[in-house]
């Protein structure tokens, strides 16, 4: 029931004993997915072409508007786009030409070594939701997010064998003041997980304190050679880059820290209604923003962003797990491939208001489009419920279980001999059965993935232990987690220097609610 | 929240009067799936040479088992067939070539013309969880199935607009005596539903009054030269072919009626853990089952089966919705394709004991994956929980709400002018929104998939309406389904004809229980 496997040792007394038992936990995190599958490719060379031949139209008729930023706007001019006002008209080819300069792929470093992750190729990064202001537990209900749950997210995602990336805004502190709590969200990443997280977007001053800190904590230069950061820049779409989030992505393409340089999507509110105008739209606003990246600084890492979700004409809701946001998905991973570009896309969404079945079915339509979709880093990938209002807890378990799934799909299919098993085939023959034969001994243990949540009971047994359903077993894996929860090891010399960063800072400014 | 929508007219008195009132109730009945995007392919062109090679050794090598069958082996001797006792081997090639008379693709007739299918090609045809014993809802509990059970879940079907196709046992009717069910079950299918239907396959004397009471329902003349009935042989895995459901395939492949030939494998027990080792056997299964249906009769319509789940090696439980049944089914859609065969694969598999989150995921994972794997014939799509040992009403409706997720990933992406919607992103521009404009305006009605089960409200809304969850939803359809159905019109003279049939064929033998 559980996927953490705490070593349990006797305890001496004293500081380096402590830490030396923290040190001794084993929490076992599978190693991003590598893909060995093919991507679901649903666009044919012609149509592919069409998109990319229209995107550029659109660049260069209509154009896109960097707002609040005359810098960026001298930038344009000077790389030799048409400006004109805050609009940035961009000749045909010169995005493209641009985003040349990005890296394919990227490493982006963790404290721990083991647990650094490779975002591009074939692979497949997961990280947990980013942003709900509110959290959902069974115990609790809905509630405004508090720097407590935060910091439990934290922890699950710590615990968690299948995610791969401890994240960013899991939920919104919101007992912090909005100009602080970024500090407390970085240095709850930095000591309660060792894996790599995602720095602050919210102002350009907390993308440089998000840098500063992990100055601090990976030292000044491994920061200015290496990617330790990858931050969310969502594109304010249709079309518009606003100064807060260029200013953030500013700092950190000077800084050499990767950025997922996404448009935000609710189709038909957002971009057109339909799959192929979305497209177009989705690259041309990822062109613009990959190619002023790199005009901050040639060689940046970045990644091919696309959030997309459709909307419920009637509510005007944005709706999740459907076809149309799978198809664009689809669709954008062929098109960041062509761009050399890792691709940000799919999650664990839903518009459920509870861990449900429609919370289910529209998580496991996303995450499996994602994975199929060639994704490399999925942000989102677990606790993800209300349309992104709530971060729950029993979802953020019961997704992060289903995560494993994937790593089985991806696996493929074995084809040396072991795999083809023409031994066993001969060896049970017509009438026989397959589970004694060596071949199955030899291979049962990994055969198969196997849920660490789910019921597989014999009916009768399920029922005298209670009939729990999904969710009550979610519930006591939360707690169960929650309560096995050990810290990792951190340098106590950093973790003084962050927490006096995070203090002077702190004192430094006046609280800010709004 | 209904996808019926009867039209309602004033009524007269008499039985004409109400017959037309019948004939004017519409049920909205989608045509079956015609995929406009390609399948997921996973096996590269050498890794299915290896499986088809090795598929030939085992035929040649190991060979199969016709059981309590002598006209079975004499009919193999006389193809050629190497038969000690009641073993065949297969000379390498001879199956495959057996199977080249069995066509690519055919038309199953339903009675109301406008609701036949045509099974394989690009077309997924969707029908309903086959075989339970007992049935579950959430006012009654899990409980052995009944006659009523089963006539609900037939009206249900019949009016559900994603179900292309009324099922065959959807649950076993148990308070009917086994020999006399199926008289009843058909009855059933024909006279509450006008899709098409399954016959029976529990005795070839079953299969026999299925072709008769078909010959009543269509016209004999037309059953003989039409297919109006898919039937379910299920090979007895590891490579068994019992005289029972020969017996059932004979009688059918006779008569020109379809047969799905479908290996029952839970991995690592009716075959090796592997999954290219599970794909070798199932193709030696289909390639003898086939071959042996064209020996019947050259040109019988027959469909590549591949039921697949995997076996959870603590608890002996079959595991549903899991990566390798979805690598199994992605290789058998390729290898099927490969002999030019209609394939039927995956459903609304799950192992919850409830319409759950779990059953949620499972379910979704194996929707989706039959989607992209080219499965022409779904059966179990909705409805199946427990691992097929419950036909649960509430996750009947949850699953055919979504098989409509289904219809809308397979039109793929509109790529004409108004796909590319152009003008709409020229019209709005940077910072503007799409919600009024023209192109929006134009095409919002069928831009966008929508659930008519699961909640999209605001959650004010939906705390203020009682926060009902999935399943509370799904009871709330169900009733309302059950109590809004009407009969669709049937001829009152084979109604009689029938109703006649049935009461002879019970009156002729005694009750049988087991």
């Amino acid at each position: 029931m559980t996927d953490a496997a705490p070593r349990r040792r006797s305890r001496g007394g004293g500081g380096a004993a402590r830490r030396a038992e923290r040190t001794s936990v084993k929490i076992e995190t599978a190693k991003y997915i590598e893909r060995n599958i093919p991507n679901y490719e649903v666009l044919t060379e012609e149509a592919l072409e069409v998109i990319e031949t229209n995107a550029e139209t659109i660049l260069e008729e209509v154009g896109v508007n960097f707002v609040d930023n005359p810098a960026a706007l001298d930038r344009w001019r000077e790389a030799g786009a048409d400006v004109q006002g805050e609009r940035v008209r961009i000749p045909r080819g010169l995005a493209r030409k641009l985003c040349a300069t990005a890296p394919s792929e990227f490493t982006q470093h963790a404290r721990n070594p083991e647990k650094s992750v490779v975002i591009g190729g074939k692979n497949l990064v997961l990280a947990p939701v980013y942003g709900p202001p509110f959290v959902r537990d069974a115990n609790g209900g809905r509630r405004y997010a508090t720097l407590e749950d935060f910091q439990k997210f934290v922890k699950l995602g710590y615990m968690s064998k299948w995610l791969h990336h401890s994240g960013g805004t899991v939920c919104e502190p919101t007992d912090v003041p909005v100009n602080k709590r970024h500090l407390d969200m970085l240095m709850a990443h930095m000591e309660l997980s060792d894996k790599p997280f995602m720095g602050s977007v919210t102002e350009p001053s907390r993308a440089q304190d998000s840098v500063d800190m992990c100055g601090i904590l990976f030292g000044k230069d491994f920061v200015q050679e290496n990617t330790v950061m990858t931050s969310l820049i969502n594109i304010n779409s249709p079309m518009t880059f606003d100064d807060v989030m260029m200013g953030a992505l500013e700092v950190y393409a000077q800084n050499n820290q990767a950025c997922i340089i996404s448009p935000f999507i609710v189709g038909g509110a957002m971009a057109p209604v339909t799959i192929a105008g979305t497209l177009t739209q989705v690259l041309a606003e990822v062109l613009a923003g990959v190619a002023y990246s790199q005009l901050i600084r040639p060689g940046a890492p970045v990644i091919f962003g696309a959030f997309v979700s459709s909307i419920d004409m009637n509510s005007g809701a944005p709706t999740f797990g459907t076809p149309e946001a799978s198809m664009v998905t689809y669709g954008a991973g062929q098109l960041a491939r062509r761009l050399n570009l890792p691709f940000r896309s799919a999650g664990s969404f839903c518009g459920s208001k509870l861990p449900d079945a429609q919370a289910a079915y529209e998580t496991a339509n996303s995450l499996n489009m994602g994975l199929l979709a060639g994704v490399n880093f999925m942000l989102h990938s677990c606790g993800w419920l209300e349309g992104g209002l709530v971060a729950d807890f029993e979802k953020f378990v019961m997704d992060a279980d289903q995560l494993g799934a994937l790593h089985g799909l991806a696996k493929g299919i074995y084809m040396d001999e072991n795999g083809q098993g023409m031994d066993a085939i001969r060896e049970v023959g017509p009438g026989g059965h397959y589970l004694g034969c060596a071949h199955t001994q030899a291979n049962f243990k990994t055969a198969f993935w196997k849920s660490n949540l789910l019921d597989y009971k014999p009916f009768e047994q399920w029922e005298e232990e209670g009939a729990r359903d999904t969710y009550k077993l979610a519930t006591s894996r939360v707690e169960h987690l929650l309560a096995t929860y050990k810290q990792p090891e951190l340098d106590p010399a950093i973790r003084e220097a962050l927490v006096a960063y995070v203090a002077e800072k702190k004192a430094s400014m006046p609280d800010a609610f709004m």
